[in-house]
């Protein structure tokens, strides 16, 4: 239908391998343009090259970090790059996480303010940008979406434990933004969803760390990046009589 | 590659134009042959004949109460119809609900019972029917299940509050049933999903009782079966390394 | 300040050394009179005595089963027994429960039923009768309640898991039905509250079962009836302006 | 029994006439020393004299913000002031909170900026200091603590809503944290708490801005710190077989 082509924007990528990449592997195999935002130089190129091999229209914002002054400025370079009428951000991932598994007292203020700064500042200042752009889409007819804006949780968005006391306030306080903001802006044909990762994605990180083909190559017991770029995909796609804020993630097998 | 044909058992249809009905159509589109069971001996011929009109299998199969001897005899009845080899019961979505608005004191022990009845004993003796069948099924490699199991449930599946002390409290149930199914069964590639319907279904009765064309036709304020439907498509479709036990679906607009 | 004496009713008190007998020991030391409900007749004769011999009033009602005519019956007993307006009924616990831990295949109809029996039938009529008396009460100007109803709940109340779906939809039931009744009576005076034990209690039971008497005498690993006692009495305690609806309890060293 | 003089620490007493301001009280007369932290100079001195002249010790550290550096610097002051043997901190209360209610596109990085200060940075730091504290305590054996760490948390700590994102972001958060202490910390005997407080508190700003004597006067209708302060003792209080995470506050009357 649209005469623009619509764009994903992602922020937080990881090495390119995560659910940042398949993501926006699987949106642009929908058509969409791709805008990547991260702190790695190296392996956004890396995932912007690989796109446009692809086919795919992608561009890369490097950022120094989530802080509301670096996102409002690649917010700006993406506008410049993506402009309408030509183009419209439809979709958009706040991926970016920083993990922290600690005992609390060995919890760094440094580590306290990477947290904050990735959950909480830059997550506001994606959000703000994002939904400000939304407000001026058309509603898509076939959704009834101006826009969708996903957020990448985990089991510590709903559990504090033993040593995830800064990764878990980091994540539950997205949490509370995802939900705020699917009450807000839903009424204005907005769709906020929060996905709730709950276990082990494999991931070239991962991978290399666990160094366990077993688990590699058994899906029963660990995420992939592709099945959860899937069901934001879906996510996406749902209508706008019955829209998901939240839904949970987990392999098969998982202990829970 | 199945050389079976994949059966889909539905109980609780309602008067056909829910939730139930729904989904029986949009598994019978993907050539599942259907089982429906229900109280309502009426709706429950009717759909079978809409649904054989489209071309589809599907067989109903009456019971009088959710009572679990109820339950077994329509499950042995359908393992007749749709006997092994030939077939395989791959989905079953359990969709039965009562629904008591009422100040507590005005609760009767009658309402209690039926509560009970659709939401313990009848959805105990339902998982029990088709977990025993789903254990022996092969997995399908295309999404590493036995089968899916699927709850319906509701705002109140989450929280009681004053005219829902006995919806609630068979939703809870229902809810804690399909929790723990989740965590038991997974591990054995059997995949048990629970939905919160949150807001108002607009079927062949609410619309007759709201006479509200506005709100008919505005999709942005109520769901609708069909789109609740494909998120029960969408969790059957689910790779067995993302699986979702819940999420929740509403309208675009709804308050919550 | 009354002129009546209070009546605390006690539904489930197991062999008497739990948190039903504790209970009732601890409101008899406040100058309550009590009533003990239960399906086992001799313990519930055994704490009657014990409760007489301490000096407090204290009478037992037994009952064959938590269906709601024995629940009926027997509160027309207990105002026969503690007639108005000599007393009042003031606090109520809801403490009967029955433990279901097996796989769910293993689960039988008959535990279905005493499991819905125990957590819902029962439950909702201990309600109606103690509401009902409840609503006539006049507000106690301590702290603005007409009276006080407490369920016990436990870690089932709020997550369902391998073995415990039984168990789990019976005691999430039970919160849901706590939790609309505290939105319902607050507004008329009347406390509700729910008590998630989140732990093993050291019963006479559960000792035996052991048979560790190191567990025994570490009270960080266990929960003591006596304290659970005491978190119920404080409840009872709570001024009008801040009352709790739900509160968790556990030892200090648990794992969770 | 203790050779030593017990000191509690409040963080956030606003005007000093709410929950903080109140605990201080409360914990004053059961023999407590008082440290006060808050960034408001004036009622800061306004309340430490108030203690002063009802006969408890209180000392006020003021802080110009939230920052680690702050907190930190502020317990080296304590740690003088009640310096170890005579004293020996075994309560703290973070009640520090900033409220933003806006439309999420209204909101500042000022506003972001606070939240998180106040809610993650300032709370970690806090936390750390003083469990670096309870550890080198002796366990309190009327109760088996080391220490007790209660936060206070708000309806925004468990739901966000369209005016709260970042209001409910600081309180999630917060709430995680007190999760993951109690989690980890209870194994070394000292108790962290949180309590939701759903509703709105009597403070002499509520009242001066509502200016509404009738709502002023109604226990029913609204929190007096008093009450919260007195669950805070209570919690205080709990033996080491039955310590309570989490309970929620709110008025006879209120609606949730």
């Amino acid at each position: 239908m649209p005469s623009f082509k619509p764009v994903l924007v992602v922020a937080g990528i990881g090495a390119g391998g995560g659910t940042g990449g398949a993501t926006a592997r699987a949106f642009a195999k929908l058509g969409y343009s791709i805008a990547l935002i991260a702190r790695g130089t190296d392996s956004l190129k890396s995932l912007e090259t690989e796109l446009q091999n692809s086919g795919a229209e992608a561009t890369s914002f490097p950022i120094p970090s989530y802080e509301h002054t670096s996102i409002k400025s690649a917010f700006e370079s993406i506008r410049t790059r993506y402009a309408a009428p030509q183009y419209s951000i439809r979709a958009a991932l706040y991926n970016a996480g920083h993990g922290v598994w600690k005992p609390f007292l060995d919890i760094t203020p440094e580590d306290v303010k990477i947290i904050t700064e990735t959950n909480v500042e830059g997550s506001f200042a994606f959000a703000h940008e994002v939904l400000s752009d939304f407000k001026k889409n058309e509603i898509d007819p076939a959704n009834g979406k101006r826009g969708i804006l996903i957020f990448t949780g985990a089991t510590a968005s709903i559990r504090g434990n033993t040593t995830t006391s800064a990764f878990a306030a980091g994540k539950f306080a997205l949490r509370a933004l995802s939900q705020s903001l699917a009450k807000e802006f839903g009424k204005q044909n907005i769709h906020v969803a929060h996905a709730v990762i709950d276990g082990s994605i494999s991931t070239p990180l991962s991978r290399s760390r666990r160094d366990n083909p077993e688990w590699e190559q058994n899906e029963d017991v660990r995420l992939s990046p592709e099945a959860i770029a899937s069901s934001y995909v879906y996510l996406a796609s749902q209508e706008r009589s019955a829209w998901t804020w939240e839904l949970d993630l987990r392999p098969a097998h998982e202990k829970w």
